[in-house]
């Protein structure tokens, strides 16, 4: 397995060191750490140029700065081979996605980091159990998407398999705009304690203001590079204070405590649903070999919920057919044999 | 010290015990739990009513549900003798304080509670460390001040005395809002996953929605109490999103980095200043002796953001004139010297 690594830093260094010391893959890397990457046993070789880097390469994977993203991908796609599967890290996906439709190309969003940058932080752990969003189109080759999942997989992550434009709306949602949020809280806050000290109300200021400026040197490209998204679940946000608003206006206390059972419960449902795990189940479907079906699938699975959380594609040997392995947990079998069987596959459980 | 109680719940019967135990106080309750209470040792009598309760008392603490307190205060401002200071536990203070410009009123809100409601959760202890503002108005007679302070510091608390309209303001920004806003997230993160899991992005959006949908049974007149500061509140937030959605159409990284510097020294400020401790330092003025003096020169203090820790005053034998003695920590006693000054008063440090 030759894999290349574009950008040698924290995440590259990281996937350099995984890919070698768990996979036993040969690394290549190019960037301007990657003299250093080699010392540090992430690489096997520095390259001079993408396209030494990319020779005879499997799978590359894009780890420069989020900004670069998009001319770097483009630039891996015209220098890669044909059946090398090319890949990205940057946090939000549906810009690269629309970008590129090349069937090699799948985005993906590694949900691990460190507070230090740079090569000299990588580790071969960085990855252990970490979900690993990827975004494949209805365009991406199967066979090629199975590799990354596998690749994935085996650098230590759980890959899921999500919508670009989904997965830019939940990061939004969910860690983009509680970060606005908390800077609004404490902005908020100073004004009205106008030189008061702070109340020891208990944790709650505390907690819903902890990321309340978060590191300068990385959020203004973390909320730019998803501004879109951003932009609409502020929006969101405007619109449900001001049905708050009203609510409080109207002084029903009836309306006001079923709307904070049904907080108590879409958080419990939030966060029990994100705690699933446990034994899994193998699925079977034969499939067609075309572009597409598995991401279909995937991406079917996906939308109800359902995490692969494994994933083997077995062409035929006149390579028109295929059989696809999935697996996902117990409790979950029997409606992905269900969704997988609706798109018209035939399902083997 | 003779002591009433009108409403002997968690609060009420904590307020007895620890008046009982650690100020060697009589105490006389009325109230449906107030039997109980005496079981219970918060009580040394059950009174059948409020005349009863008053009668001789030196000050009298409403502590019955928030939606009853301006009420009960008429009806215990009528009963009360001429000597004795009526204060209130309710969680928000502009209204009663209006309602109330008898100069023996003094709002209050002690900063203390527990899950469970009742007389036989009540605790000694219950006070103990907690701060517990004070809202005297101009009208507030400041021997009567002076009483509920030393009062409320031997139950335990810190006394901070504070304009109601800060306190209500800053309630709403540092409590109620941030209630609001958790819920806001948890609909607004429950619609954008659309059947996904909740990604594993670290702490930050369990923290943010710690508070979502808090105790269905008490929030609602929580709420409702502070309604006009937290409809405030909101239209401030919704304005200040305003701001940040237009810096980040504008996309300019430079702005937004340094709103996150602002934000992260903000935050430092606001949870430092709620960390002030250490040494005091006495202070001492001769004051005229009459209504708002007191007051006067515990608003002037604390809207400086200096706490005062302790506060005795003692009247000439005439009776026109007085001594202040008040504590203030150390590094701030230079400031609180030139304040009183300030107001007029001749200080002796």
């Amino acid at each position: 397995m030759n894999i290349a690594v574009v950008g040698v830093g924290l995440i590259g260094g990281s996937i350099g060191l995984a890919a070698r010391g768990r996979l036993g893959a040969h690394v290549r890397g190019v960037g301007p750490e990657a003299p250093r990457a080699v010392e540090r046993g992430a690489l096997d070789e520095a390259a001079p140029d993408l396209a030494s880097a990319l020779d005879g390469a499997d799978a590359a994977f894009v780890a420069v700065p989020v900004g670069a993203i998009p001319d770097v991908v483009d630039a891996v796609l015209a220098a890669a081979p044909p059946g090398c599967v090319v890949t990205d890290v940057g946090s939000t996906k549906r810009a690269v996605a629309a970008a590129h439709a090349d069937e090699r190309f799948v985005g993906g969003h590694p949900l691990a980091g460190a507070e230090a940058a740079g090569v000299d932080h990588a580790r071969e752990d960085l990855f252990g159990g970490a979900t690993w969003y990827l975004t494949p189109s209805r365009t991406t080759s199967g066979v090629l998407l199975e590799r990354l999942h596998r690749l994935v997989t085996g650098l230590g992550a759980h890959p899921v398999a999500i919508d670009a434009e989904t997965h830019d709306r939940m990061m939004a949602a969910v860690s983009h705009l509680p970060h606005v949020l908390a800077n609004v809280l404490v902005a908020q806050a100073t004004g009205a304690l106008d030189g008061e000290r702070l109340p020891p109300t208990g944790p709650s200021f505390r907690d819903a203001t902890r990321v309340a400026g978060a590191n300068p040197a990385i959020w203004p490209d973390i909320y730019l590079a998803n501004r879109d998204a951003l932009v609409v679940a502020l929006d969101e946000t405007v619109r449900r204070l001001g049905e708050a608003r009203a609510v409080l206006v109207d002084g029903d206390a009836e309306r006001i405590a079923a709307w904070q059972r049904e907080a108590d419960a879409e958080r419990r449902a939030l966060l029990e649903a994100g705690l699933v795990g446990g034994p899994v189940h193998e699925l079977r479907a034969a499939v067609p070999n075309r572009p597409g079906v598995i991401a279909d699938i995937a991406l079917t699975l996906g939308e109800a919920g359902i995490n692969i959380s494994d994933m083997a594609l077995s062409p035929s040997p006149d390579n028109t057919q295929g059989e696809i392995a999935l697996w996902v947990a117990e409790p979950q079998a029997a409606a992905a044999a269900g969704l997988v069987a609706g798109l018209g596959f035939a399902v083997v459980s």
